[in-house]
């Protein structure tokens, strides 16, 4: 709630002593959670729970709970809230210091967060890697180790369709360029996902730096977006995108409601909705043969000249890009895949955070064949490092990805009439096959357990990739690629 | 924080955790601040604070804290984190049932709170009345006694005014109704508060059914208000009035930030600060010549028309009224004198709770020859008694008005000039003196010692009295009454 608060409504005046309630109230959770007490009930549950079905709701809420208790006590209450007291200070310096371009300013409190982030991943040494502590954490089950695995064979995938594609005239996207005022793009944004099912009675809508998604209880998820009103995409595909993380924690059962198993599996099952929502629906012919009447009523001067067509090429524009959140979906990984890396060596101590900007550029420039102009829209773009974490925070969205493609083809297997119905608007399938084989299950089931019930097998590229070259090999009429692959 | 959210963004869905997650951190608050220990420190420091000098800071944080101490481990963590849960859900059916009329949904939620406000006052027994301690958590050293003496002497000297007043013809007030757009009444209201001193770097103003000011540190103090589109004045005085609070609170000593000195002296004191801004100011005519030429740009096509004398009137026209919070200047004291007798029959068990809507009928009708319609503006119309708590919530009002007209005459006799800036749009000496003589302090001095260094003698209502008379003789051409007393 303090961080919501801080994110939406809180005035400038209220950041010191906003800094100092969550380092206290994070502290006090955290000597809560750690009480020995609290591991001698779990050590007195451990045999009921063994004697229990295995995927009863008590066996996992056991095992979820010790899980979370065992990676608490490892972590000192004071650790806690120091580590609390300065992500709040350094985020409230980035909310300034990145239009101000200033990397200077950051520098030292990234600093600071990198040792905290080593820090951390020392007391649940010993480890393979220094990362592996801050990915299992969100990433359960994942390891460096198998996260550049997975990337390395999704990379090899990905750098021909790139090359493919970028060989083909570029998608003219200014269609998606003009004058939009805000309270529309609001308006239009909330009727949107509304109508895919996300919950107005149990949530909301609301403006930050950065969008993200929070849940309260069952009955309180929140979602936030960002807008620009000179740009049509930026606040609809965020609006999208943390609808899709919204669904999810709506659709958690709510017997769930108070205990650890009230929320998503993890980072990466997460990220799947929100990017199976923001892209393989939000950004598909289908969905805008339905809502581009709506968007051509909201902002008629603008799209009353522009066709079906040219909206949905623009919107799925694939181009080498400053901005990860504005990525197309094939070059989005490879934006994952450099912070990715650059994590790893600021980890390793191989970089140092005042060579971060030149790392940045140099990766940047190596993947992208573009250079970064300034801070600004290189190192100091994304939240998540300096919101206090250096680690394990950007995985997730390209696991996503790869789990999002792969949900939404067993979906369209077991449902094939999905992909017509979202023609008409109707979401009703696709969101009940979801709710059925994710969300209620929140926390219930390990990543590697809920991909392998609800599509059959583990995690796999296969599917994600077969939908990129689909989609893509049709919009820039790529016939070799299709051919081969499709 | 979770209060401030429930009243102004949390969707509907989010109430039933709201009450449960705010009655475990109104528990958990309690057991630390009961805590043994804690009394152990404060009686290890007691010698030390007996050894300063009486009015130093340090001497009167530990007189403050003890208070607090000694009042708190009066009353069980259980029952706290009860009367909080309680509260929040009787607060939230009430935002429903208020608008519907529907006061049988309250009674059972209201005779919850009536018997959890008994039970508190049970936990500070012996006492000279039930209501006894519910008056002096708010306004330290009031007794229900001193209370009803002091209302018995103010509605001697009101009545004949108000008797006066209705005897000449009804002010026209029909320029105040009209069809005002929320979105530039916001604008209005957040100009003029900034005027008068309103620092929005370290507040902001929301919409919520209930106007209120909160405080989550000297950097955050945020107000609310209540939009009507079709009269004027709701928001702009529920404004004034808030803003009142918090230039309060924004003026205490930063030096009090984090310690139970960081707030307003006592309710009373608080009130005289919101109603000196909403009334002594707000509604002068100084005031409106300096505001009236922003408000005419604001709404051009309804106040053109609209001469600044016939604007000034209606904001001061007296009636017998059914709102409380719409209440003129001279009428709105028997408002606060009708609930406050209410509380004390409901209280002593002289009067169930079954019987309020009949009581309030019979009573309103005596005191003010009209009969409500409804409930809605009749018993079910304040928050107070619906947010959990019957006693002690309404005295500090008329205190508040009483207080208010003693500190602006102390102002106005150090600094004359003070009218004449008004006029100019100056509020910049009445303001410094209120912060040198009441805000900077927080709680550091009781009610009574701050009206004695501030006023140089005890609270008294001729000032108030006077203030009324002077006013409205001239507003209502009242020779009699104007060349008697003034």
């Amino acid at each position: 709630m303090l961080g919501w608060d801080q994110a939406t409504y809180m005035p400038p005046g209220g950041a010191v002593a906003r800094a100092r309630q969550g380092a206290l109230l994070s502290r006090l959770a955290h000597e809560k959670f750690t009480d020995p007490a609290l591991g001698e009930l779990l050590d007195e549950l451990q045999p009921y729970a063994d004697g229990l079905p295995r995927d009863c709701h008590d066996a996992r809420l056991v095992r979820v709970a010790r899980r979370d208790f065992e990676k608490a006590v490892k972590v000192p209450a004071d650790f806690v809230a120091r580590w609390s007291a300065h992500s709040s200070a350094s985020y409230d310096a980035w909310t300034k210091a990145r239009p101000a371009d200033d990397f200077a300013t950051m520098r030292p409190l990234l600093e600071r967060s990198l040792e905290f982030s080593r820090q951390y991943a020392g007391f649940f040494a010993p480890y393979e890697h220094i990362a592996d502590p801050l990915i299992d954490g969100p990433d359960e089950g994942m390891t460096t180790a198998k996260v550049q695995s997975l990337f390395a064979e999704l990379r090899s995938a990905l750098v021909p369709i790139v090359r493919a594609i970028v060989a083909q005239p570029l998608i003219d996207d200014s269609c998606l360029q003009g004058s939009f005022p805000e309270a529309p793009q609001m308006a239009f944004s909330l009727a949107v996902i509304k109508r895919v099912g996300y919950d107005l009675g149990r949530g909301r809508l609301d403006k930050t730096h950065h969008p993200f998604c929070t849940k309260f209880a069952a009955g309180d998820v929140r979602i936030t977006t960002r807008v620009r009103e000179n740009n049509i995409a930026e606040a609809l595909f965020s609006s999208l995108h943390e609808a899709g993380h919204a669904l999810y924690e709506q659709g958690v059962d709510v017997a769930f409601e108070g205990t650890p198993l009230n929320s998503g599996a993890s980072a990466g099952v997460h990220e799947s909705q929100s990017r199976l929502w923001e892209n393989v629906v939000g950004r598909s012919r289908g969905f805008w043969e339905h809502f581009y009447p709506l968007l051509r009523d909201t902002f008629p001067d603008h799209f009353k000249v522009v066709p079906l067509e040219a909206f949905y090429r623009a919107i799925n524009k694939v181009a080498r890009s400053l901005i990860r959140t504005d990525a197309d979906e094939v070059t989005y990984n490879l934006h994952i895949m450099m912070r990715f890396d650059l994590e790893l060596a600021l980890l390793e101590g191989r970089l140092a955070v005042k060579d971060l900007p030149e790392a940045w550029r140099a990766r940047f420039e190596a993947d992208f064949g573009i250079a970064p102009p300034d801070d600004r829209d290189g190192c100091l773009q994304d939240v998540h490092w300096y919101a206090g974490s250096v680690g394990g925070g950007f995985q997730g969205y390209t696991i996503g990805n790869i789990q999002a493609a792969q949900f939404h083809a067993a979906a369209l297997s077991a449902h094939p009439e999905i992909t017509a119905q979202m023609a008409r608007g109707e979401f009703g399938t696709l969101h009940a096959w979801l709710r059925e084989h994710l969300y209620r299950h929140g926390r219930k089931f390990t990543p590697d357990e809920l991909v392998e019930r609800a599509t059959g097998g583990p995690m796999r590229i296969a599917p994600y990739v077969a939908y990129l070259r689909t989609k893509y090999s049709e919009i820039y009429r790529l016939p070799r690629v299709s051919q081969r692959l499709v």
